[in-house]
């Protein structure tokens, strides 16, 4: 049994603090806030993030960032993506050569076009940075309903550790080497998971959602190919598993969001009614960025990226994705 | 504008005769049943399969199978897939050298492994043989609501000339020269659906019904692959997108009799439950026939087989799938 700590106490690594110490592991949770530190230590219980999951005494909860990282065999990174730089670069002194880092948050550095995998090892160069991703909400694996993931790491020795670590009857890990494709799927999703939201909001059906998502995967994986990633990943659980849980979802703040966008809302007021960070607005400038940098076709994305910052009316960029040139699907393949 | 006859009067095919009667196209509907011929030609308008939807006076309505082939510049194939041979069997005399026929039906003949096309091509060796498939429910494409699919053929010439035969603002064809891929996706997508039904009857949430989304494409694609298919097709719309849409939808009859089955049904209590031929149930065994012809692991579709057929109980079958090997997500990628 391994010394784990989570760093970061939201949903996530909430729920994966609980699955963790019910694997046999000694589990610390760390978060940057006082408040969220007394909360867990008194309640045993996130109220706010992950109601009904009690996270039993010998998991320890603390405020030292310090006392988290020393001594632990396994680091969970599990901040919000605009933090992810910062609690690197906290945590650099005290992680030894070699320690694993498991990051799973999702996200791209606006101005770097760097993953978070990429932050973290600039900011802590001496670890072993792996990453763990997949159709993952956190309120069924708190609630112990079957999931699955897959763990990218550099090293075949450092997966398979970490799925040994992760594994048990209820959360089934995958290995990969594709360490870029499992994160570029992850961060790119939630545009997706806006325009689906957008075409739900508009009112249309299962057949216009399902071509967002296949079409959406479709472009992510063009340029996540140019950009070193594998094709297998975009097919696999962190790409388009991902992606389905996320557009099928009620809860999702990005479906959410374009839903209200697709009932004639503004990208500000829908942002405001949803009242949380929107992830997929900051993906949306990224991703078009990343389509200019690598030269990729990218019409969904350069779509929602009109109706968030240009105010164009999302039936008329659904409208503009219909009657585009008449194309091949996918354009590698060879005819008779 | 084209003659273009809908060969099949089901939910598919009359959608399809209203889309192609509104693109500007000569059309006609053919059904071997009198009763229906009598309905649509009185009531212009499918009242069992595809209420609401108005078929104006230009679209003619026949029984006559001699009228209906002949002089037709395109066929569209619209039987259910039990009927194919037969129907094809019969089209026959009537069909010139070169005629395009494009079968909408999905399906994989249990006997001799033929896709749908393998057998009109078998039994109208002198037709232009092509496919369109892609997550299309009739009822949506019946309302005009945004839909993508693929036409499948074997020149680029009949693609394209199929392509602006059927595409317009509301439904939008891309071409492919995937045919074999197109169709295998069709045809198996439907006994993941039972799982995933069965996934929803059992009361697990949607981490795992997209992990049995994920996953059974990609053992769909890995069959698929060994039998000449391309990857790209099981990730484009005619593969995951159909998927996507049949496992989402509450009208699925697979999706629906996995449902009941999940929450304690037998197969065939399930079957009278459900009413219609649940063709998830016969692609299951085609499957598993396949499966050991080209040597593929095919976990899924497997414990599938072993639930409907030696009474497995489901939640077990479940269980199994998770604890299976520790594996590789795809194992041909290389590792540093």
């Amino acid at each position: 049994m391994a010394k784990i700590s989570i760093i970061g106490a939201g949903s996530w690594g909430t729920a994966l603090a609980w699955m963790l110490n019910r694997n046999g592991h000694e589990v610390t949770i760390w978060s940057i806030i006082p408040a969220e530190v007394e909360m867990l230590k008194n309640d045993r219980e996130h109220k706010d993030k992950l109601p009904g999951v009690h996270l039993p005494e010998q998991i320890t909860i603390t405020g030292d960032l310090k006392q988290a990282v020393m001594d632990r065999e396994v680091l969970v990174l599990a901040v919000p993506s605009v933090y992810t730089r910062s609690t690197a670069h906290s945590m650099s002194i005290y992680v030894s050569e070699g320690q694993r880092i498991v990051n799973v948050a999702k996200g791209i550095e606006e101005k770097t076009f760097f993953t978070l995998s990429d932050i973290v090892e600039e900011e802590i160069p001496q670890a072993d940075v792996a990453v763990l991703s997949g159709p993952s909400h956190a309120e069924e694996v708190g609630r112990g309903l079957p999931t699955t993931c897959v763990i990218g790491a550099h090293t075949k020795k450092t997966a398979e550790y970490l799925q040994n670590i992760f594994m048990n009857e209820v959360f089934r890990v995958y290995t990969s080497p594709d360490m870029l494709g499992i994160e570029l799927g992850g961060a790119l999703k939630n545009v997706i998971a806006l325009a689906a939201g957008i075409a739900d909001g508009l009112g249309y059906g299962d057949n216009t959602k399902a071509a967002l998502i296949t079409r959406g995967m479709t472009e992510i994986a063009r340029l996540g190919m140019k950009m070193g990633g594998k094709l297998e990943t975009f097919s696999g659980l962190s790409g388009i598993g991902d992606l389905i849980v996320t557009c099928a979802s009620k809860h999702s703040r990005n479906r959410r969001a374009g839903y209200l966008i697709g009932q004639g809302y503004t990208m500000q007021a829908a942002m405001d009614e949803v009242k949380m960070v929107v992830e997929g607005v900051y993906s949306a400038k990224a991703a078009v960025g990343l389509a200019q940098k690598y030269q990729v076709e990218m019409p969904i994305i350069e779509q929602v990226n009109q109706v968030l910052f240009a105010g164009k009316p999302a039936a008329e960029a659904v409208r503009d994705l219909m009657i585009r040139d008449k194309k091949i699907e996918h354009s590698d393949l060879p005819w008779e």
